[in-house]
């Protein structure tokens, strides 16, 4: 019998594990709560109504279509027995088994409320498909709404968003709230003219992008405002309440949208390992990847917490987590063949962030320095050359010329997915207002 | 000040309805509970995982943003009180009123389940967006559920399909699952070549396509039999359980799905008006549309019951609502200038039906017979037309193609805009998974 490999989460870091295991000897099992991989960095383009969800969803099945080593399913991992070497699944409503010679965990990271109730129950994440469809639909029902409320103080909260967080995601959004506020409804709702649609930035630090050099820093800056967002720099969030967002030197921001991209944290899958987690609940790992003293668990991606040559944890990356998944995956060859595991080495190859229409910061090799246009159009055509599959590039294609000769935005529908009936769907708006509390 | 008209109803009625009246001397205010109007002659596609629902929904707004006499509001009508001309509708949680001058109402039509609280509760119809994606979420996991199901009966059960009504809408909606099944789903799932995925459609007649010539009927039957989905003629539902669907001849179908495409009633905005109803819930009009003895209020598409030249009624098809959308309004211009007015005259240009890949029935003029792939192609480009907005036209375009050369369906994403916390997630599950008894 083949050794089996079980994988947890079919984000980056499991997937690309997976593929390096396709066609090997060893039978694959790769487990996600979602049928499809989803590219994240384009998740804020949902949320704002320039893609559709299904441009950056690719499903999980079609990928392994000619890969019958590799098996499917679709649940989510209640327990890991790390002793008897199996995991407990959650799926259709049961629970069941499965063991594994190997486990590789790839379950990520989760948006982190540092402990907020209030934050957690009012604010917008932006980490998963879900989030970005619930997000779209809130944005664009407070619009309607603003347009037939007369009272001016709720009507200006109903079109202020804040968002919380100066990192790419924080930008990104930001970015694009304004752009659909400012060039898309205002435009197409020929009686909003009066409104004054506001999007404001909030970051703790004193300058945006803090891993970026500093002129990319102020680029970043000079390109948000000239584009119209406002920017709080040097502030952080108190408290958010139904009225608006409190900040800790006193400011008020009547808002009924706070969208949260400052912190994230591994996913609560990492508690199942039952070993002490580092900063952020990553669980740290040996440089092959490995759980110190247990050569058949790997961690990899978001999750894991290991450190580079100069003791800093690697970042929670796309290519960190691309990179771990495809060297798991040959640890674990290796050590079936008897070979000698490999460390981690990161390639990096820069870092970039978009902030609007021909608008765009980019740090290549970490040695070439490029904004604006430049910055832009390099940013667009990587992220499409990213995308799995054709059908989804050319979607995405059609999409962004369409809404860049346009000014348009395609996909402005409240799409909600429940039925009409009085009853029924004012308790499925009810459950579906609350976002959940984490912990 | 301007006469006011207040349009219920953003399908294709009351959007030609306000596509006439853009521009003239008048207000108007058009009311939809959703803020796109649909296509839902492609309903099936999205349902079928063959479109997005972004493909086939198109924001009202963005149809009447340079038409400033047009308003919209994003609610749900209430009440209709002739006596005092206006009418309430919920919006945001609150009530509001809003008086006319003028009032049409075209609100459509719902799923007739003939008052069965079992079929309500447990069978899918095919009416608009939201059903489209609970259906296409629905089949995915049960294809998911079926691989990992041990027990053979259940999970036949889980890949069997019924769709009830030998309509246009049940025709093409079996054999787009039936080639979503064979020809994508197994395909993909290496494990699932020893499923047997099954397609049964069954309908009261005889024949399918009641109201098409013997010809087209015949080749319709032929197409899906060759095609290979099952058909029952002459057959009706007695009864549908969790475990099946129960015919009155005594057949017993295991099945976890029923399509429900054979009936619909007028939508229960009807009642609000006052007055007797019709065969449907439809309600009686005047051949200029107007409500008899009331001449500020007009009924127009799928609620308007009115009868043609040999005494029956108009049928519930889109060229009827179109038609009787734009005369209305036509007939509130002629009123205001003191002109006659015009009686409805329906322009019928045919019928056809698609089957699936390369197959079709057409009868254009009432004079053409189609069947086969010259059919399909006639369709298929008619359909790309009536499309609105290029856009979607270029979307769908580029999702047919896609779907045509590579035999795959580009959407097969499970997404139910929840979070996945244990505690909300089930009950947000148990909400949905109840379709909504209606009256």
């Amino acid at each position: 019998m083949r050794p089996k490999v079980v994988i947890i989460g079919a984000g980056f870091g499991g997937l690309y594990a997976a593929k390096t295991l396709a066609k090997q000897a060893v039978d694959v099992l790769l487990i996600d709560r979602q049928n499809f991989h989803t590219f994240t960095p384009l998740l804020y383009q949902v949320a704002t109504c320039a893609l559709d969800p299904s441009d950056i969803a690719y499903p999980t099945r079609g990928i392994f279509r000619n890969k019958p080593n590799v098996r499917f399913l679709l649940g989510e991992v209640r327990a890991i027995n790390r002793a008897d070497k199996y995991i407990t699944v959650k799926t259709n409503g049961q629970e069941r088994h499965e063991r594994y010679d190997y486990l590789i965990v790839a379950a990520g990271s989760v948006t982190n409320y540092f402990g907020s109730r209030d934050l957690a129950r009012r604010a917008f994440g932006l980490k998963d498909l879900n989030d970005a469809v619930i997000l779209r639909n809130h944005i664009l029902k407070l619009f309607e709404r603003a347009l037939w409320t007369e009272d001016p103080v709720y009507r200006h909260a109903l079109t202020t968003l804040v968002v919380v967080g100066g990192g790419p995601t924080g930008l990104e959004t930001a970015g694009a709230l304004y752009e659909l506020y400012n060039h898309v409804l205002r435009e197409e709702f020929s009686d909003a003219q009066n409104l004054t649609a506001r999007v404001v930035l909030v970051e703790a630090a004193d300058h945006l992008l803090g891993t970026y050099p500093e002129r990319l820093q102020k680029a970043a800056y000079q390109q948000l405002k000239s584009l119209g967002v406002e920017l709080m720099l040097g502030e952080t969030v108190e408290n958010v309440t139904e009225e608006g967002v409190f900040l800790k030197s006193g400011r008020f921001i009547p808002s009924c949208t706070l969208v949260w991209s400052a912190g994230v944290k591994a996913s609560p899958t990492a508690q199942m390992l039952g070993v002490e987690l580092q900063r952020g609940g990553r669980v740290p790992v040996l440089p092959t990847l490995e759980l110190p003293g247990h050569d058949d668990v790997y961690v990899v991606g978001d999750m894991a917490y290991l450190e580079d040559l100069h003791g800093q944890p690697y970042p929670m990356l796309i290519p960190v987590a691309k990179q771990q998944g495809i060297l798991a995956a040959r640890n674990i060859l290796c050590r079936l063949k008897g070979l000698e595991l490999q460390p981690f080495r990161y390639h990096d190859r820069g870092i970039m962030a978009t902030i609007g229409r021909r608008r765009a910061v980019a740090w290549i090799f970490y040695r070439v320095q490029l904004t604006g246009f430049v910055a832009w159009v390099a940013w667009l055509g990587l992220h499409l050359i990213w995308l799995m599959g054709f059908r989804n590039q050319m979607s995405v294609f059609l999409n962004w010329a369409w809404n860049y000769l346009t000014y348009d935005r395609s996909v402005r529908i409240i799409l909600e997915h429940r039925r009409f009936d009085a009853a029924i769907s004012e308790t499925q708006i009810e459950v579906r207002r609350e976002p959940v509390i984490e912990g």
